[in-house]
């Protein structure tokens, strides 16, 4: 109840703070008999890791995850699966000077208040750090996809103002490796150095910015989705909206979609030698709540990073006014990193609800 | 898990369909004591139901609600609550044309695949008849916050590419009552007007276009939200998304603050007087996943009804080519009918969280 | 949270109090296609209604189930089942001697010490009036189960001292047959006249008395229980626990098991022509908490019903002593009402596991 | 959905199999600032751990438990609590004779069934291995509960057909301390002895016995409990039952009470000085579900152990005829070991009820 843990039927819980001893997940409900590719899973943990290139913090972790039960001779047994990534370069003296002082943007003054205790060292609970977790559960619900056939990839589509154009996905590896060939994670090679040397500029002037991620599930089957409330659509929102610095969802049409006319905005159905389509995809691949077959679309928006090289006014536990200091270690874009995330969160509504939708007919 | 639930420990139930005998929602978790003013629920009803202006649909519903158990000599007894709204105008036949055939952008081709049957008439279970149950369980949590001093408060900030200005809400009660002075329920008189005569013209050309919604909850306590997966903007971003026709949620600076600089961006703390403010409010109330104290807002799109007056090609139920013509009473734009629902949603979500952090500290 | 579903992915909420207007139930996540036979499940309820023997309360009520949802031309459509049942004979009168005194061993002292109201006429929700609702949901459960093989099948094994030798069921159907053919639903004939004629002379003593319920599930596939908090024998005695007066569970060997030895009560495993049978059941047909393929077995025991027709000193809701005189309409003993309880609280948590089930493997 | 987390507020998820790496327990849903005694958690560990004594196990683990996040400077911090317990004494090779045949009445031959794949190695999940994670968590919820002066006690009532008088419980820990002073943990000396000589005396013979454990809860507030599925004493029953080798569960009169008259077994209300009391307590210190200030008194029955020293008939994974040799090292005797895993679900029940009953009334 205490929200730690997403997901129905493959459910995850993580626990850990930044600069606690670990943090890790424990994933309940993932069927028997899947082959676990461990390097798969750390490969997917190294595209969120900090310190990858000069576009993200320069703090360094291994982020190296151990599976400590749940898999046996490689394969899921049906029990728990727990992993376990320690933490390593925990200068929590860096943060020592924020002990008493809420950071402006941040969630210390929130968790101070409803706790009446926080561990304060980099965020503690609140620390992006918690997301590595989820990149590990993530990687697995992928790989359970990958054996249905079902595929996602996402890429940043937008850093500021600076945006991609729409990319056609015909094959969901050939997206990725493209993507993967520069540093800031976009699919389109041009505008990727324009990223960079944005984010760069930014850096130097010990400021940060936003960006935006956008993601594609292809070969999802028709049915995934419940009525009323777990709408696929509505699921993969409430994950999007759970990563840190997310502040907006839209999928499909979207936000633009509300300006359109229902004549303009209706995927007309097709049969395409026995394939139901639609002409075109205004409802990014999901009526009513439920996969229809074609792609799934959404876009996710993430505010700046809150941690600035800057000094800044704010108050500090007793309500005087304080000044804070940029120091530490952080990112100057989010959004590069948060590629990984984004997937492992889609993976995880798509897997919980491939699941659930085992059971929608008795037959 | 099929989905028909929401909510942790103010827990909501619907059922029904658009042309079965009622519809209904039962609430399991409301604490005790809490006196229900049957009559605020009927009029919260009333601002939904269909036929109430010359822009909304025709169709005739009195929404009649019925309170079944859990109240007794006009209190909350701690039992579940159980609501009956009969189905009334249940003009069936005005959807036998549609029995094989799938209309576009509805969820008639994804729910007959997922469960190989399904109630044809109006939409059934996908229907925004629902809707009306949650506006019912949402009066009621509405009451349950107001006892406490927090206020909900909705308008339609947009119709197509018409936007309202932005509001400054001082008193919730005005601001409704401002809205509630136009059919389209835009708390700015002059948009409103414009906004009117332009769904008009559409209603007339028999077509159908989508708006904007915005939401404001003022007097909210800090610490409502949980972290990681249940922060509040998540959940709300969750309740928006599953209402029908939404496309999109953004909260605070939503989509636009992926494109601002974290020096812009933050939101400076200061002590007015003891109260503990933000200078600005780009986190819209929410920090860390968890509310600040400051004016929780955030914003909701809404595709265009996919139901026009016009032909449309599409596929029957075997696959083939076939043609749905226009029929049945509809909305041309669904805005004005989705305030209640959106104000509903969120109620639901800040009375769970509510009494979930009731539960935070031990002391 | 608040304790009024049950079950998982077959998730049942009950609501209705005692002399409010109705109770019902609604069902989420029965999958589609399932047929109903609305005339059997009011057969069960029948089995249950009270007025149908000199061995019951003389309370009249029909129990007419209603469906309002979720079935379509006769079949589920895997949205919400809604079932209502009128409350027909409310003499509330008879009741309201009690408004201001706790009956004892009933609930009325915890509920009004819980909540600080409650709805006194007849135990309000504490009443076994609700158990109806679980039986019209325990007869869509046994429908299922019964599309699958799966046989439920219990009878009164003791009234007050009185005990039934061990029946061996061949025939689930000729079992319940012979059950059926006694007002106290033994399916030994002789047993079943000497605990009639006891239940009788104890009625006319204006006492009452407790008695035990066995129950027995055939053709169970193996499989069918969640390591290692929601076994199924685990899940079996949380819905034998939560039926009303119920102080006791056991299955397989049970108690009686505690005081044996290993090498006595270890179930030896055979193949017989194929089958994985053991030579003995002591483990009651679940293994590690999993059903193994042999017959189900467990035994639920009820306390003797509250109400007695005698006066009794108690004290009132300002704690003074008080005295309470024994009206209204009561059972003399609750066991032959509560077989197809039992039953259905069986049915609930076998399809909820066969459903959880179908998820154990990938393949 | 997979069975492995328990409680709804304070919720638990264990993982981990006797011959992985580690077992553990994520906590969600502690309240902030409770003092985290980590002594007294691994106190109770240390009760249950093996080789504590020549009738249990001479099997050797320190079972000593790390707290990896929630706790920041002795006090909980409202997230999420993982601890971990190294496995160590993975004498896998012990069990290589069994990986292909079926141990009688252990857990082999469902899980191989239902999943397809099984961790062999001394049980895997099913092993009670599994219970360290409960008893750690469960002294967590000791803590919580005696900082609102609600204590548990239990002791080994029975032991085969050896049974100890009733134990009137004055002081909790004057009770805990005398079942401390032997081995077989009766609070009973003379019966005490008597036990452990029969259990020598069975271990000897290489066979196994059963027992059965009384378990007291002084101090427990009155609204603890709820309607209709989660009744206390229901939820305790599960609770019970989910234990390794359990297979009988009764509170108050229990199954004795079937045999009673309501006119003996009514509880009489009095009111002692202000305090509400009962004369008897058949009820067990619930009624209606729901806690009522008296003492609650259970009982739990334990099977004897599956695995003797004997050799035994079975079959093998192809469903041939095998024999399986009894070697390992094992318990002759569960109870002396499970009473403290009786006592931390108890206590892991009485704590979730306690957080719920917090939100029962509004006011």
């Amino acid at each position: 109840m205490a929200g730690n843990s997403f997901g129905k039927l493959f459910r995850i819980t993580t626990f850990g703070e930044s600069h606690g001893e670990a943090i890790g997940v424990i994933i309940d409900g993932c069927p028997s008999q899947l082959p676990v590719d461990l390097e798969y899973i750390q490969s997917e943990l190294d595209k969120r890791k900090p310190g990858q290139s000069k576009i993200t913090t320069q703090r360094k972790e291994s982020d190296s995850v151990k599976i400590l039960s749940g898999v046996f001779e490689g394969k899921t047994t049906g029990t728990p699966i727990a992993m376990l990534i320690p933490n390593e370069d925990q200068r929590s003296k860096d943060y020592s000077h924020n002990t008493n002082v809420f950071r402006p943007s941040h969630a210390d003054y929130t968790y101070q208040t409803k706790y009446g205790i926080r561990d304060h060292r980099g965020g503690g609970r609140s620390s992006a750090r918690e997301t590595a977790a989820r990149v590990a559960a993530g990687a697995l619900a992928k790989l359970l996809l990958k054996s249905q056939g079902i595929e996602i990839a996402a890429h940043v589509s937008s850093v500021g103002k600076i945006d991609a154009p729409n990319v056609e996905i015909n094959n969901v590896q050939d997206f990725i490796d493209q993507r993967e060939q520069n540093i800031v994670r976009c699919a389109d090679p041009a505008t990727a150095e324009e990223m960079i040397e944005f984010i760069d500029s930014i850096r130097k002037q010990g400021d940060t910015v936003g960006g935006k991620i956008s993601c594609y599930v292809k070969n999802c089957p028709v049915g995934l989705g419940e009525p009323v409330f777990d709408k696929l659509h509505a699921e993969l929102g409430k994950a999007m909206l759970s990563i840190n610095a997310v502040h907006g969802f839209e999928f499909g049409s979207g936000f633009a979609g509300s300006e359109m006319r229902g004549s303009e905005h209706n995927d007309i159905f097709i049969n395409q030698k026995g394939d139901i389509k639609t002409i075109t995809n205004f409802s990014g691949g999901i009526q009513g709540g439920i996969s229809n077959g074609m792609p799934i679309e959404f876009r996710v928006a993430f505010k700046p990073v809150a941690t600035i090289m800057h000094n800044q006014a704010t108050i500090d536990s007793e309500g005087n006014a304080a000044e804070i200091s940029g120091k530490g270690r952080h990112d100057p874009c989010v959004v590069p990193r948060a590629v990984p995330i984004v997937e492992a969160m889609a993976a995880l509504v798509l897997v919980d609800h491939w699941l659930r939708n085992r059971n929608s007919i008795l037959a």
